[in-house]
């Protein structure tokens, strides 16, 4: 199973289809549009489009109906990382090898093009019709998800947290929107309980595992590969996996939480093959 | 017809709604509940939570089942303002007579707190379960909308706007959510496709109205009654309705819009005298 190839696809349909979403408008500022694009047509891995369309593939069969939320996910993905990189937050100069928004179109239009990605989001995902997908996206998003995770990130700055902490931390900053992202592809398809719950766990194990394994990277990564400074967690006085347990505890975290995915995807049958590659696909990238 | 006690008796609804939700939460960091509270409860005029609850009493005589959309608005509108406020943008110390949101919590808590708003705003109101509603106030939020006026109002600075460019600014900046408010009301709470059209029109001409009197405000208002310096457009070099067109041709743009907007309320009866009186005193409040 070539993972590179599978959540290539579905990051070409869903830059289609977020193509044409930004076609379909007359009046933007061309500035905000662009600067919209510049970030969101940026090369990232997709790995969030990958897990919408890929769970609603493995409960009908057909992605199609999740491409919605495929492309709300990246936009707030993308909205995350603007505001993240600004000079109040991390102040970070690089992101995917280019310069951050902030750097190239200035500081107030950074902020208002993530302001804008987050808002427009709402637009796409509504246009699904399910008024339950938007409500957990947007929790996921929030105050008990990922901006809530950026708040307790920003206060835990030269703290040294535990490990309980570092789980809570991630769970809502990257957790939360990994979860959704597979959950929101399950409705979006038409799901089962049984089937949502158990994609429901392997969104959150895949999270963790992401997690882990992103700061992993951070230390043992290259630049080149991650298009970033590596060792930037340290210069931010972030705590880390590899910092709070040792690098060794947490590679060994990260492979747990990819068995626990692995273990959620034994009601589904060949049609899980995908998710399957990708939880291990997770942990043994390169950036 | 008592204007302040009609907008004081949905705008205490609102909030009550609004205390609702927050208490809802389990998990969030309190630092940031706390953020958001102190810029949502900050006494505003609560205009579009009015203009959304009113809207629904008009065409169905209850306004109960626009709840959601009356809070999620004023959630987005207070976003808007914090983020307006922050350095990088008009660098306001100052709001409703307070330290802004930065000054108080820091730039990257600031940014966070409008982040945050923005986003549950779209939980709250999707929890009405009508998604047409949804995607009209995140369009109305967005590039089309507000965030796309902030941007062309930064691009604006220093140059002087022809009256034309100063309606586009305002009609997406504050025109947009202003119309989205009557808009949302009146769709949750169920109304036929003449009513909708007539309190659209309403809606937009009511906010041309509101934007020229805040500009005219600016020039004439006290710092007292505004909570804010006056004079704060000239120091920003921002294009403004007396600046364009001067204070007398101003207020007579002003006059015209709200008869505009009392003229699209012909089709209703005795149930619209709020909205008539709501149009009137938009134009002769004094903050």
């Amino acid at each position: 199973m070539d993972v590179s190839a599978y959540l290539n696809e579905k990051a070409a349909r869903t830059e289609e289809a977020l193509e044409d979403y930004f076609n379909s408008w007359n009046g933007a500022p061309p500035q905000l549009a662009d600067a919209m694009r510049y970030s969101l047509f940026a090369g990232g891995k997709r790995l969030r489009p990958g897990l919408v369309l890929g769970a609603a593939e493995i409960v009908s069969g057909d992605d199609a109906a999740a491409l919605p939320a495929a492309c709300a996910i990246e936009m707030i993905h993308t909205y995350s990382l603007i505001h993240d990189d600004l000079p109040s937050m991390d102040d970070d100069d690089l992101r995917r090898g280019r310069p951050t928004s902030h750097i190239v179109h200035g500081e107030a239009l950074a902020i208002l093009t993530g302001d804008t990605l987050l808002a427009m989001a709402f637009d796409v995902v509504s246009r699904a019709g399910n008024a339950a997908v938007v409500s957990e996206i947007a929790r996921a998003a929030g105050v008990e998800g990922m901006a809530g995770g950026q708040v307790i990130d920003l206060l835990s700055e030269d703290k040294q947290l535990t490990l309980d902490e570092l789980r809570r931390l991630h769970a809502y900053k990257t957790g939360a929107l990994i979860r959704v992202s597979v959950r929101a592809g399950a409705m979006l398809a038409g799901t089962d309980t049984e089937a949502l719950e158990a994609l429901t766990r392997y969104g959150e194990h895949v999270g963790l595992a992401f997690q882990i394994a992103d700061d992993i990277l951070n230390v043992t990564g290259t630049e080149e590969a991650l298009g970033k400074p590596v060792g930037s967690d340290v210069a931010h006085k972030k705590s880390t996996y590899p910092g709070v347990v040792g690098l060794d505890e947490a590679r060994r975290l990260a492979e747990a939480s990819t068995d626990e995915a692995l273990h959620a995807l034994e009601p589904f049958g060949a049609e899980a093959e995908p998710f399957r590659a990708l939880a291990r696909y997770i942990i043994e990238r390169d950036s």
